[in-house]
């Protein structure tokens, strides 16, 4: 949804995984001419693994994971996948999960797809700052990848890499509030949410919807994290779903007889979005009361279809997660500290606050 | 279709018609710091004019215009809902419209939209050059915008820009044939192009096949240049439509029972485009014979179905055509002279043959 | 001496002037279209008040106030320059001079030139990061300058920029220490002290020196903060000086008698600078002693010589200083707060420490 | 002198001869690549000899052959240099200057260096292209490297590399005319020749002028082409002297008593240039002699005098030098054909014409 607000954004996740795929194999040569051994069969694993760890995401990940296919984590249908894949392959991939799960014995080549400093990331920064222009999230990934190395087989940096990486953390908080978490971009995904929502609803109630074959199957079945391995059809289903069967249901939807999913569908396709408050506390119930029933009167629903217009949600961002895999820095005496203590700076300590915001979604107009 | 050779490609009639618009503004600018008078009224209009100059496109213009819109030519489609605008907005549309149609007195503002230099050409050729990463189409938009004047109500250009304008007419026929007319590109498009016709035969059989209702429509119905300005409906219908439409049909249509259908819409989503030879003689009629029955007996099809995979068609391109509105060079003497005149190689004579090319379209693995 | 790290940074003072008056121009338009009134006259004034604000500096100014021109501050040059030209133009610069100054009445004026968020670090940064090749200096400039607006007669930012501002300061701690305190221009503007240091001596004890007739007048006389203004002669060469000068003596200086004005322009031309260590201590004597005693042995030179060759210094860089005119956030409810409340991190407080290092600098070899 | 008109443009001999070097390397890896087998040694020469290629240019070039050092080809120059190194290194450069001379068998390895299409004028076209911000020179030199292919020893290109190599060829042309032979760069450079020829005329008279040792060398002695080798004093000093000998020289001349080298010298540092006009005739006998009494008159000059002030002179350019190494395609088909024939349009031939423009200086202000 970041095109509503950066038009030039509408670059995709194969992009995407063609380019942490490039990323990989400039860390992997980079590693080999510091001496460290990789063999042939581990690169095509490493490159494998990168280029399929984002397999599992549906279109709209976050919003699909909030309505139609409810709770289902997107790890493990790449996993899943994954698997499938090896299946066919006969085996040909079996490093490459075991690299993207972790238990490969050279911890780095983990570390490399999923980590505080990992390619993925790497390049996400930098392809979402080059199509939306946001300059904030430019960072020297040539040079940071430089700087890497490996010590006891796990992934750490050279010291003289320590700015770059203090660029690299504090351009991914920027990029969360500035892009990722962008009101406008929230608006967009909420109203999705909300329409899906909707429309399962009616579709269980045995209403008949525009969708097509993928998206139908969604909408009629009940899938979920407990059932959606069980049946192979889930996921060819699942997998067959991209954005333009929901734009193109969307699109047909803004013309059916149910007053909140043709709103819903309306405000999307014209970008009448709700209007979004960020703050950093609850928004006040009475607030909430009055605008739900300033919403009723403006759209003439009932009190009950209310929530579907009027809601209150929270999000949340940490850009430096150090119990999970701190950063390490191969000081130039080969000592390894972490990038807390290598830095003179106490930036990083507070990169490690849980920022948590709180939203109010309500329709423009009130 | 570009993005199937360019994956970066993915940028939209948005973003053309708002960068011209931006271009127009700074036309606009430089004309009235030279002293030209543009009232508040023909800015407005002019930028009107060239923001709406493509809205009568449909997605995938060329490929519809040969398949379910048969000779409808989006120029008209623009000039209608021009029409339709105007009369929504009480008239302030008119001068728009007439800058548009190039009867308004200051031929110039026609010409900044519609001409040999217009401002069109100059947003998608830098546009189309970016997001492709093909540097042969950079132009200096900027230095040629200076360069612009006016002489007697024509858009003139000044002595000291004419390298400019042969890297611009140069630029243009390096994109037509590095990017526009890319052997790729056009196999994509003519798969398209056969099988919306084979979508529309099936349709005319009575077939039933997934679609939008817009989409739905244009299977159904025989709308062409002759009746479809008859009947609203077919403009409603037709500005409904987008890539998605199309895209999520095709998807769906991967697994149709009519095989020739099937199999086109499998081509197309898995990249398995047909190869094309391009060159500057017809092909053979032996060599083409020979292709078919290859193909008859590849894809286990009847002898008259071979013409929807092996077959022939022709693509031309001209760079500059000195008939339709001669590039004027205003010299510092202030006589005005034809640019073929003012510039010391003959280029730009040779940029005025027509480039006409024969292809032939067949499965791979034939 | 950038450029002895990163060969693209050849970059002048004249590119640097001449982008902040372009930044300046952009300022005024913006704060201007936000409704604040700012006169022709004050557009000028503020235009050439920042176009002039450097022009106190000398070749190599740091190194030239610690050897040729003790102690004398380029900020009392510019002043000093600025009024003769104002007495040259019949007093057209005095309200540029007070905007310089700060004693105009519209406070943001002065803001714009020198304060946190001046035009002059916003074009430094981003000049330097495009031709160092640096990318963590890059700012959104275009950005800041939108969210530019006046309170009270002062600059303040509006809300929705603080994370460009947070991005901002960061910035310039990184350019601090990756370019302008990187060790090997330190190292080369150090050898630039010690030969000019030699040079002002030898000259002194009545040696004859190639030198450009101002370069000598340096030489010759004892030009410091107490007398430079008496005279005006004294200004005349200073303003006659520049990196020519220099570069052409020291490149005829190595072939000098004097063996430590010959050894510190060859070890200059032949990029053979001194080692530069940096820590977060001082040097110790110790090893201060030792290294001095090696570098006797290996350049043949004398005790008391060795001063030129092995020595220590400290260096320091705050990227924001509180005290100094605070960042002013301006609140979506018209509430003027500090940055350092407004943000949600405690980035900005860390920033204010000043980081201080300390160097010990010897010659490569020992 | 470039940056007289495009300031950015500052970059140096250094910087090419890098860059170059860095293409050399892309193009042996992507020769290699393709199966040409090429030896380490042989990888190292190419390199050497590019790297080397410039080593024999003075400072402004152009200016001191016409001046200085009359008639001393830099080529000549570069060579000796080259077998000085060779002597020093014992023989490790004999195969560098084998490829630099083409005496070497693997010919493509010399076209690479000097050739119609060599790294040569990819790095500077380019790199001129981006400090001047010319955008009309920007080439795909990393596609057109990736079409370099070898043919019988030859450098060849691939036939979907013929759009690239027009683009070149044009990007080539318009380099001229718009930043090579800009008037202002010409006029720049006249006037250095021209002050240059006075000084050291003044110097055979026995004049007194500031000049470091080496620039004095020059303007006391009579080196030519004659007598140029034949001491090795005229080298070392040729080599000894740059950009800043000369500018630094220049700036003390302005106050020389001599009226012609003191007007011209601060015509120069004032950037009070010449007034250029230039046209496909030579100036009329009668507008010179006018302009000449003119310029008497204006600067108080004598007639004898004028010549350094209003004068005539001749330049030319030809993009693509058809007898000098033609450029080959390989076709699909593996036939070598020339570009002019493989191309479609008849550009290459009219860029084989020689262009000769004609110019006339003279002071402003006549």
């Amino acid at each position: 949804m970041t095109h509503l607000v950066y038009p030039g954004a509408l670059h995709t996740r194969f992009h995407h995984a063609l380019g942490a795929m490039h990323l990989m194999s400039l860390a992997i040569n980079l590693l080999k001419s510091k001496g460290h051994t990789i063999t042939d069969g581990e690169e095509e694993a490493a490159i494998l693994a990168i280029l399929l760890h984002d397999i599992g995401h549906g279109p709209f990940s976050h919003a699909l994971e909030h309505s139609l296919v409810t709770g289902i984590r997107h790890e493990d249908i790449s996993a899943k996948l994954m698997q499938d894949l090896n299946t066919h392959f006969d085996g040909r991939l079996t490093h490459a999960i075991e690299i993207f799960n972790g238990t490969y014995p050279k911890k780095f080549l983990h570390q490399l797809i999923s980590g505080q400093l990992d390619l993925d990331r790497m390049d996400y920064l930098n392809r979402d700052s080059f199509f939306t222009g946001v300059s904030e999230g430019v960072i020297s990934f040539d040079r940071i990848i430089k700087m890497f190395n490996v010590y006891d087989d796990n992934l750490v940096i050279e010291e003289k890499g320590i700015y770059s990486i203090e660029k690299f953390l504090i351009a991914r908080r920027l990029m969360y509030w500035q892009v990722y978490l962008h009101k406008t971009v929230i608006s967009g995904e909420m109203i999705l949410v909300k329409l899906l929502e909707r429309a399962k609803e009616l579709a269980a109630a045995g209403e008949n919807l525009f969708a097509s074959p993928s998206l139908n199957y969604f909408l009629k079945n009940d899938i979920n994290e407990a059932n959606f391995f069980e049946q192979h059809e889930n996921l060819e289903h699942f997998t067959n779903l991209d954005d333009q069967d929901i734009y193109a249901a969307v699109k047909v939807w803004t013309k059916h007889d149910d007053k909140i999913l043709s709103t819903l569908c309306k405000m999307l396709t014209a970008r009448n979005l709700y209007k979004v408050e960020m703050g950093n506390e609850r928004a006040d119930t009475d607030r909430v009361n009055f605008l739900q029933d300033a919403a009723i009167n403006l759209l003439g629903i009932k009190p009950e279809e209310a929530r579907y217009f009027v809601f209150t949600d929270s999000i949340q961002n940490r850009a430096y997660h150090a119990g999970l895999g701190n950063i390490k820095i191969l000081m130039k005496n080969n000592d390894i500290v972490d990038i807390a203590k290598a830095s003179d700076l106490s930036n990083l300590e507070s990169l490690q606050k849980t920022v948590e915001k709180y939203i109010l979604c309500y329709p423009r107009g009130i």
